[in-house]
């Protein structure tokens, strides 16, 4: 059986089958509807205390990021509209409490799962959560109680629910599988945070698991097996053994300097998407962030982030690193999202439309100069950067500069202090910047090579269409000439050249980027150490010559073949 | 006042305002709904004769496209289902006539025009063609009869329907004003294909003109003069008469060699949407097809084209076009377009996406090989070159070569003739292909370099986005680097190299071209003989110093200000 692979690690150990099921909703007549609306209200109250208090404790074992999604229960739990149109029902129709919350969470549940964005389907599934606990809390259904949960064990469930989540004890969790989910689901980005090995989107494994019995599985492939033989035990076994034993090497690997064997030393650096995550990084060693994503601040939200609110998000992570360096990148949306406050029309190509530079340049007054502002106050608080995405020639970059320039005059004219000196970079992710990279370069502070959207735009493929990810690839040769260009471009004009895609960590990569020169290399704070291991095994001067071979072949295929030899 | 110019020239002449509105149509009921329905279907029988007739003069005066348009009338009026929607309602609700045309024609009016797609807003126009037509036919009311304008006269009206066109005489109408419609109107087409001068979109025009009045207008900028004074009549006409000059002084570059004053020689194509546009071509001296789109013949029917009338279709071109080298490119279609028997589902980035070559390399069996199949057998009958566009590496047009040897093969074991040596090339259009120029030149017999969608993909521009459009410029420097990159590439390997996009007649880049060593321009028929004299006028060895000046600016600005200077 196979699902999809959520946290690393080998998962071995008896499963426990947690059911989170609904009873049965029957839609009594009650008489007294006054009564019931007291027994409602009182059984919210302690469910919103509950939840409360399940926040606090995940915000101490996992990170802020998931104790916000409880306390968005919350607030969800506190809308009067929602409370209102609930007793409502009891009321006018005299139906009992459980039936009115199904009806009307049910209801937005579905009106939720109907839209077409993952955010929105995230909130059918807390709409969901929260039915299903308030309808036990009136029945006085207890939930489960997953701290009761015996070490050793394979926690098997449909989903993992925030509910759910709050109680476990970790260290008896030797692994997750759950019949839903994707790698961004709920339960994926818990069983990370607490690094436990999870597959999720196993759509069988209730069908085929019974409690007690022995689960094995792989959190990177995905694969699971069920009362595996004693030599498929000892295969699952032999792999956990040399995960942990790599875990446990990689540690040794912390606080060390990240240089080759002949002494070129290179910048390790962690993407982040919120402030948080920052935490996370140095707890991988991370010397600094090489790609903060600011989009989290415009999300799921339904007014733009205040310039003071955002100074305060950035000013954290410039303190969290303390001097080291941080580059933020400024606001990369367009259509394709959906914020209500921002009234993008959706474009027909989105990924070739009005986004990122294009929107904030045509939006200084209300998007781009607040952001501007507010990086430039945070930059008196430690090594902040500012980078521009999705340039595709110098004279937006120049327009991009002198919109920074404006701010600073504003700042300097109401008094507020800022580092004069703030580098400015460009994220190069587009052919034109690319082809374009020696002119760019005389004009830039630094430059940052985004490997998912370069290789997207020189190949002309969408990286989320799965129908042509096959032709999606950094080992094409388009895209390895495109990054040498880059980097060589970049050197030749002495800024310094990062790297923020994926290929940044990858081991097939790694070798050709350190031959080309490049200084800094931004990727998954969990991908740091490996990253540095491997660093420190090179000797550059013998890379060259392999970078040489992999540029000589024609296509993909080749160059993957003599890349997966070598490394 | 200012409406969309639509066919080039001056117009200037008295106003005759031809009124093609429809009487008001009163719901009368009848008592003998069986008469009611003869007398219908006699007059449907004389409007589908009349129709035809019309539709066979179309095809003398203007071209088969236009005819087509009627003759789809026709089929229209003489669909079984529509006749008995309007004969049942007559018998039913025992109604007249024409209220049962006006209410079946117009709901199916009102379904096409509520579809968002360009060629269902064409049948919701044919539809009220025809309503009108049927309408006037049974109430006995006598159609405009524009055979009887007299000389000198603009014509001026809502919209030019196909029944107005059949009568006119395009000796006596000096231009067309039309309240409604766009660059590929009907009334845009039919104008362009008499070469009279023609305004569309004209929103006001039926409330400032009269009859009688005098009417200037510019074919090319859409401005339109109502009664102008002395002196800007004067203007008009010095425009007009410098139109006519140039035009006559253009026929005179029939017939010559296309080469430089240092006697670099050049091919003048013209790019082809369908076998009737290859006359258009030879008209105006087209020394080969540089692109033939087979796009038209999927489009608007409900099965794919059979290989056999394939076959007849790129037959017929090669024999109108005689020895002269056709470029035909395999089908370049994707999830944008709505081709319901083709079942591509609709990509998030359609310009990303699967299509063209992905496609048919995805289809070979029902798609791709008949095309294949029948591109080969019709190289028997002319100079047919076979074009694979989209191309991003040497491995897809491997696979593009590999379909075609197998069809070759099948030919062979069936018999039948076909160019053992029939050229395969690839059309130059996404950065990939650009940047490993080099590599697959040693494959490809020749390149054709398609800078309209070069430039949106070099420059992450959606061609087809107004709000971004200001990026969008074949004067950036990141795409002149790319084309210049691909003649060279090409040249290198000693291969021809065309261009089929709008830049191969832009005055602004053909000296750049020349000097590069492009040797075939392709484009619309009606610039052939503008960029013939073009070309005439420049010494290729004058040029180099012009384009190394242009590749010398950083931005698209500078160089278009600078070959705006030069040309």
């Amino acid at each position: 059986m196979k699902g999809t692979g959520a946290s690393s690690g080998i998962g071995i150990g008896k499963a426990v089958i947690v059911n989170d099921v609904l009873p049965e909703v029957l839609k009594r007549y009650i008489d007294d509807a006054d009564r019931e609306i007291e027994v409602f209200m009182e059984k919210l109250e302690n469910t919103k205390k509950e939840t409360a208090r399940l926040a606090g404790i995940l915000e101490e074992k996992a990170s802020e990021t998931e104790a916000q999604i409880l306390n968005g229960h919350v607030l969800l739990m506190s809308d009067p509209a929602l409370i209102d149109e609930i007793t409502g029902i009891i009321k006018n129709e005299k139906i009992c409490a459980e039936s009115a919350i199904d009806s009307v969470c049910g209801n937005y549940a579905d009106i939720f799962a109907s839209m077409d964005d993952e955010l929105m389907q995230q909130r059918a599934a807390d709409m969901k959560d929260i039915r299903n606990r308030l309808i036990k809390a009136v029945l006085g259904i207890e939930t489960v109680d997953t701290a009761l949960i015996p070490a050793g064990s394979i926690l098997v469930a449909q989903d993992l629910t925030p509910s759910m989540t709050a109680g476990l004890n970790p260290e008896n969790i030797c692994g997750i599988v759950t019949k839903f989910g994707g790698r961004t689901s709920h339960s994926a980005i818990l069983s990370r945070a607490l690094e436990i090995p999870a597959v999720v989107g196993a759509a069988d494994i209730l069908e085929y698991v019974n409690d007690a019995d022995i689960v094995c599985f792989d959190g990177d492939s995905g694969e699971i097996c069920i009362n595996p033989d004693l030599k498929t035990l000892a295969e699952y076994e032999g792999k956990r053994d040399a995960f942990l034993r790599e875990r446990s090497e990689l540690n040794s690997y912390r606080g060390k300097t990240s240089q080759t064997l002949d002494g070129v030393r290179v910048e390790l650096a962690a993407n982040i998407g919120n402030p948080d995550d920052a935490k996370k990084a140095l707890e991988y060693d991370a010397e600094g962030i090489g790609l903060f994503r600011t989009e989290f601040l415009f999300m799921d939200r339904n007014t733009a982030p205040s310039e003071n609110e955002q100074f305060e998000a950035y000013k954290s992570v410039a303190l969290i690193m303390g001097g080291k360096p941080v580059i933020i990148r400024t606001l990369d949306i367009g259509g394709d999202k959906e914020i209500p406050y921002m009234n993008i029309e959706k474009d027909e190509n989105p990924f070739l439309g009005y986004r990122a530079v294009r929107l904030c340049l045509d939006r200084k007054d209300d998007i781009y100069k607040p952001q501007l502002r507010a990086l430039l106050r945070a930059s008196a608080f430690g090594n902040i950067k500012i980078m521009i995405p999705f340039i595709t020639g110098v004279d937006e970059f120049r327009a991009a500069k002198a919109a920074v320039l404006e701010a600073m005059k504003e700042l300097d004219l109401e008094g507020i202090k800022y580092n004069r000196g703030i580098e400015i970079g460009v994220m190069m992710e587009t052919a034109a910047a690319s082809i374009m990279a020696d002119v760019i370069a005389k004009e830039a502070d630094f430059f940052s090579i985004g490997t998912n959207d370069l290789t997207q735009y020189t190949l002309a493929v969408d990286r989320g269409n799965t129908k042509i990810s096959y032709l999606y690839s950094t080992y094409n040769p388009a895209v390895l000439r495109s990054i040498r260009n880059i980097i060589y471009a970049g050197k030749n004009a002495g800024i310094s050249v990062g790297m923020c895609g994926e290929a940044a960590a990858d081991p097939k990569m790694v070798p050709l980027l350190l031959a080309w020169g490049l200084d800094e290399f931004s990727m998954s704070a969990s991908s740091i150490l490996k990253t540095r291991k491997a660093v420190m095994g090179y000797d550059t001067a013998l890379l060259k010559e392999i970078a040489d071979k992999a540029l000589s072949f024609a296509t993909e295929e080749e160059v993957r073949h003599y890349l997966e030899g070598i490394c």
